[in-house]
């Protein structure tokens, strides 16, 4: 597949499975730096560059004048139980809980948990709002009129640059911008699917997509997913074998919400499976970058060799998701893909583009991307942390390795929208977990972002969450009046 | 109604009238400023403004210290006569055509007539390059953000407030943002048609509308349209009568391709025959601000009493497409849009949305909207008068009251894709008439764009057309070898 881990990063990783493997324990002092240069046979930045990845990581700490040492790491929550959706297809039910979720949110002021919004107060972000000013400032006839509707040349060719680091070689002209990776989602599915069809998605599963698969009269079927491995591919063939299922639809990286990134080793498996059924794969990669290690997971796409994936994705979740700017790669799909994404809204806004792909250019997206990985794993420990100590006990937590995402479930059977609408007035908002079910499942389970741990108030509201949690929890137990 | 015109208004319009009757000719003198006022018991600046309103329309002109003179109107040109579409419904099937007229348009220097763009050297729309410069140099976190599914507050008032002009009271919770219009028409349709279904359209319409059509799988009834006065009620009274139509689609007001717009006493008509079949009517108005008289001609909406008007429209053609900001107010629809708008494309971008409130309510949009109707019209007479002069005789040509669209329809059946593969070889593009057909009618048809015939190569590039078709023409007299 011609897909390398960097020298660097090959040296990281053996050093991180060390770790992990036990011979180095917490505290312990790591080889020095020219050690780990000879014992590779690498140049001494090499070496530098691996301590320095693994730093990011989280996983050591350099003392001055000491030397590298290994950091504690924090336990692993309990997780969630493989999910155990209905074995049915079924058409999606959750729209109007949906549009309420998506129109109040800025309504007042809110302790907003329940959206997937990347930090924006970054200094990171700072290059892409000054080449943003610039390029309105000289504003150009370009910028104003319509753009093609496969997107500005600059930025498909940076988006196939950077497939290159999820292993997948695509040419720029097998991309198509879009609107943000809902219009990509949602033109990939029209593209493969008629109304009545069948869809295999994950479970639990984005509601844009269930919202798209609703819309487009088209039924899902619930798969069920392991929070660490993604769908069963067991489950998967059984489906497959019962149903005729006209695509697949999965987010196997740092997925929302569960959390789980599909290993490696499935991947081929899966599109074995795939092409034995003659079936799409619509793979939504949107938080793919944010994972909190280097190399990031391969797409499926990096293992396709017929053009059965329609890879999608944006900087809605990396950067900004006012700028609207998304992507998709649909294969041996492009031609369909690209009708519907005309009919869809024509063109994406050029001047967002213009600045995005000027900002990957640039190189201040990897920049970015380097120091987000990092604070997104800190807030994802402080917010793992704050639900350990502060919901009832038997509370089960999902452990992403990315993205700004946790899936919880409540103990008790206790219901999440109940607990939306007390903590609302606490200015508190949730996710609950029966949006991402095509069936109204997962009342037990909610969603909160952790992008903003650093915002004070996130420690207070899941203070105010596990004491909601614990009153619903005693409320039961009190005999009836 | 409450639509009123404003006083000045009122006495242009009289004015206006009697030139039109006959009561002064061309270079007459007009009566004073002060003899209107009197004559009219208004002041005297509300008479200026009225002569004002007939010189932006090129009606008359002022001669320094002389006073206000008739000018000669251009005589119309010989319109086409009412379209005859196939009188059943049809799939559409003109995409692969469109993709690549859409898809090649930049790649190298052309006189490019074949696409409807607004003139964007205009100086009045520096404010709005201003107003975006500083919105996005103090690039806030709601910049940066999702915006509502609904789109930003800000823009639904000027957006409400605007209606006004088309003597539509909505209140800003009836309108919902959209990435250009074309996302309000397509999710518009997607919300009131099934696969399989029939929608009416007039003919020939709108290529985007049409293959929204094709892509949602619906099949189109193409009514015969009169070039000045729109669809037949007739021909849609027994189109309705004999098929299960499930929605209409039109572009009433300076329609695109054909230029026509629907007389007031039309539509009231229109209404009663679509609640007789109780049919929702998608009502693009995307060229409608750009009448060349003021008032602009009402919206069908603005006689809707029952809320079954899905009124679309957005600045793409009025300021720039490459912000793509549009909008749609659904009357009753309106929950089933705002979720098809949800699945296309989430939200529309911020910023642009933004700064096209800020531009219109600082009152700019309507300063740049009186600048445009006047060039546009003049736009208008200039390219009608090159191609009366240059094309051969026979040809005819629509005369549209705003915009810059012109519908040509070509002598001796002349087919216009082979005219546009021999303009090609001379960088000139045109949209061949085809694309305006649900079933490749209109072959011996072309639309040009008008907006920007102040650049020399217009009158060139259609001196060329004019040859290539003289030419075509001797070509089929010629012996066969």
């Amino acid at each position: 597949m011609g897909f390398a881990m960097k020298l660097y990063e090959q040296v990281a990783h053996n050093l991180r499975e060390r770790i992990e493997l036990g011979y180095y324990h917490t505290g312990d002092k790591l080889p020095s730096v020219r050690a780990l240069s000879q014992e590779h046979g690498v140049s001494i930045s090499t070496a530098q560059e691996a301590f320095g990845l693994l730093i990011d990581d989280g996983v050591i700490e350099a003392r001055p004048k000491s030397g590298y040492y290994v950091l504690q790491q924090q336990a692993p929550p309990t997780l969630p139980e493989t999910s155990r959706p209905t074995p049915q297809p079924l058409a999606v039910s959750q729209g109007h809980n949906l549009l309420h979720l998506m129109n109040e949110y800025g309504a007042e002021k809110m302790t907003q948990l329940s959206l997937a919004l990347p930090d924006l107060s970054t200094p990171t972000l700072n290059p892409l709002i000054k080449i943003t000013a610039e390029l309105s400032r000289t504003m150009t006839a370009r910028i104003l009129s319509y753009d093609f509707i496969r997107g500005a040349d600059e930025l498909r060719r940076e988006v196939a640059r950077l497939a290159i680091d999820s292993g997948c070689r695509i040419h720029p002209d097998e991309v198509i911008v879009t609107t943000g990776c809902q219009e990509a989602l949602s033109s990939s599915l029209r593209a493969v699917t008629e109304p009545g069809d069948i869809v295999v998605v994950d479970s639990p599963s984005f509601f844009g997509s269930l919202q798209a698969i609703e819309m487009n009269g088209v039924k899902a079927l619930e798969i069920p997913t392991h929070p660490e491995t993604g769908i069963s591919l067991e489950a998967l063939e059984l489906a497959l074998d019962q149903w005729p299922v006209k695509a697949c639809l999965l987010t196997p990286t740092n997925n929302n919400p569960l959390g789980y990134s599909m290993p490696d080793e499935h991947k081929p498996k899966l599109l074995e499976l795939l092409a034995k059924y003659d079936l799409p794969l619509i793979e939504d990669d949107i938080y793919g970058d944010l994972s909190y290690t280097l190399p990031r997971p391969r797409t499926i796409k990096s293992f396709d060799t017929d053009g059965r994936v329609i890879l999608c994705s944006s900087f809605s979740k990396t950067l900004a998701a006012g700028l609207r700017v998304g992507w998709v790669a649909p294969g041996r799909y492009i031609d369909k893909v690209m009708m519907m994404k005309y009919v869809s809204s024509m063109s994406t806004a050029t001047l967002n583009q213009l600045a995005i792909a000027e900002f990957v250019a640039q190189g201040y997206y990897e920049k970015h991307l380097r120091k987000m990985r990092k604070n997104y794993r800190r807030d994802r420990d402080a917010v793992i942390g704050w639900l350990k100590r502060y919901m009832p006990q038997d509370t089960r937590i999902s452990y992403p390795q990315g993205g700004y995402l946790i899936w919880v479930e409540l103990p008790c059977d206790l219901d999440s929208i109940e607990l939306n609408q007390r903590a609302y007035e606490h200015r508190i908002r949730i996710a609950p977990g029966t949006l991402f079910s095509a069936s109204g499942k997962y009342k037990n389970f909610m969603r909160i972002n952790s992008s903003n741990s650093q915002e004070p108030e996130v420690e207070a509201a899941i203070i105010t969450l596990g004491r909601l949690c614990h009153e619903m929890i005693e409320e039961r137990s009190l005999p009836v009046a």
